[in-house]
């Protein structure tokens, strides 16, 4: 069976009974044009194909921006760990949505919850990694005047007062039901879900958040006591899992350093992960390949490229025929996402080195983040 | 049945019993003897007439006091409203400690815990408080270069490191058992006692509490993770309850006004509430008080000179012969009281209206107070 909780993905997942059993909306046509009459440049793929699939009172926030009311978006990370390509979707995702509306957005480093989830953690550990992964979401470019990026350790006296709100307006019993808390958990963990909630509280619009489908059980604690709280419902586009190398189930762990392509990852490295791990949808030998041809709907080179490393449809759909047909062989369509990751891995390092001067703007000095800081 | 928790006091309490349920130790003339004898003053007389009555390794403090390691003071007070008497406690006997023992303070303003707890409470209302509460306090006349005053939710990133470490090491098993949490508790009041217990961190040195008995849950906790963290096991030292007007039994209630004199009751008031509700262990005719004479042990009036209002011990004595005898009747008791408590507020008023322009100076700018904001 799958779990799926904001700490645990395993199994099998079907997206389609998420979104029943978790009670959001799939993303239809009808909303995807809406999204294409506002947006300035064409869908983003991930919308395109279908990779953010659910959400949450999308359709408001587009009725929001559409009657002058504006959203803002927010969007975080948990710094248990350097950072794989598949940490990078929702910031990339996130990036474009900002640059389409051209709002606010609010990005919670969320060392305090990685602390106390994770047994082996250290606090000088969780601090390294924050100040590690805020370079690597900051290389995505976010606009340094609409984005304020904090640690919830640095900023928690800010958000306090209403992390205490949210706390008192949500009993044992209800996180309980939606987290799976246990007798054994610690009290910090069982209290962390109302620090995650407060960012949807930073502007009185609607708040969108782009996300995986696995934080949802936040937003329906949010959307329980929003609205006596003076504030709007969270609204929530969530994508899928990027399926691990090692098969098209669960998603990249990082406990298991094989499963993921990391930024820092190098050429070599890449070359030998992807030929040697990426699950393939592939025929056993060369000759059955050209024959019965691939399977590119369970082939995890040719689902990274969809998701994340070919943008342009017309090739995707070629490398999709070719691979079906037999054409085109598993090593060779390993080779077009190897030039694929390493071309983004070294544009992405370069990027990283420079955001490290812009570090000090997107915390503390950009306009946003001063206005946060003076709140 | 007696229940004391930091929450709720109520019923018969029987000391003695408390003393083995929770597993503290009672203050014997040995150790008030080794007290007496680095105590630069006679005993305070919460001390000579047994009110503070139990501790928890106060011996091994006053051994590291003895051998030049040293130790530190820590109490607090929930501001959930205007202060009464009953609530000068634990100040008054800590100002006398760290006269005695020239040591560093720490006094935690717990509005988060008030806002978290008090159904109704609103956090403009605790604020307040809290800034009410802090002047009542420091009118006790604290040394402003050794203590430090801070209000939770302001002081709260400088201890949210500690705060989690302390919550990742306490389930919520542990917290429920030992605070009697329910399914119904809010998810903040379940984590907020890791914010009670980090204080007791401030120093490596041992921590000394002095505290009314029902807060020892919290040091049962601290002590059991103290060690693991690089720190020591919070010392106590527990006061019993002033008894409300009303009567013997349980505390002074902040929801009932007439339980209690307010630090800013009037004197007319005072008056009028000592004649009509102090509970009296008088006989009900004055013929039938002179022949059987009255009983100090129950009360009120005695009892309140006995713990806060006559210092010395050879007054004390004949009021409580005189009453004992039935020469003294119970509206002399009441007169003697009356005008101990109007001239003790008189001259609270007029040191609390002096403490406004110390406040900056314990919150902020002594030295102590410097230290913890530069840490």
């Amino acid at each position: 069976m799958a779990v799926v909780t904001p700490w645990e993905v395993s199994g099998e997942i079907n997206y389609q009974r998420l979104v029943r059993e978790f009670g959001t909306k799939e993303i239809g046509p009808a909303l995807l044009e809406k999204i294409s009459s506002f947006s300035k440049n064409k869908l983003h793929p991930m919308l395109r194909r279908n990779f953010f699939f659910s959400h949450r009172d999308l359709d408001l926030v587009l009725n929001d921006y559409q009657s002058g009311k504006g959203f803002f978006l927010y969007t975080g990370r948990g710094p248990s760990g350097k950072m794989h390509i598949g940490h990078l979707i929702p910031f990339i995702f996130t990036k474009w949505l900002q640059e389409q509306f051209d709002v606010n957005l609010y990005i919670q480093i969320t060392d305090d919850e990685k602390f106390l989830v994770k047994r082996q953690a250290n606090w000088n550990d969780v601090e390294a990694y924050s100040k590690d992964n805020i370079l690597d979401i900051l290389a995505i470019g976010f606009d340094p005047e609409k984005t304020f990026v904090f640690r919830d350790s640095e900023y928690i006296r800010h958000m306090y007062p209403l992390v205490l709100d949210t706390a008192k307006r949500t009993t044992f019993s209800t996180a309980k039901a939606v987290f799976g808390f246990k007798n054994e958990t610690n009290i910090g963990w069982i209290f962390y879900p109302s620090v995650q909630v407060v960012p949807t509280f930073f502007e009185k619009k609607r708040c969108l958040i782009p996300c995986a489908i696995d934080q949802d059980n936040y937003w329906r604690i949010q959307r329980d006591i929003a609205e006596p709280m003076g504030f709007k419902k969270a609204s929530a586009i969530h994508s899928k899992f990027l399926p691990p190398l090692t098969g098209p189930q669960g998603k990249m762990s990082a406990s298991d350093a094989d499963t993921a392509v990391w930024l820092t990852d190098d050429e070599k490295t890449v070359k030998k992960k992807i030929n040697k791990y990426a699950f393939s949808g592939g025929q056993a030998t060369v000759e059955e390949h050209r024959d019965k041809g691939g399977n590119p709907d369970v082939d995890v080179s040719f689902q990274w490229l969809k998701i994340l490393f070919e943008d342009d449809d017309k090739k995707l759909q070629k490398i999709e025929n070719d691979y079906r047909s037999g054409k085109l062989l598993t090593g060779e369509l390993k080779s077009i996402l190897i030039e694929k990751i390493n071309s983004f891995l070294s544009v992405h390092a370069k990027k990283r080195e420079k955001a490290e001067k812009k570090t000090e703007k997107f915390m503390y000095s950009g306009k946003l983040a001063e206005k946060m800081w003076a709140k």
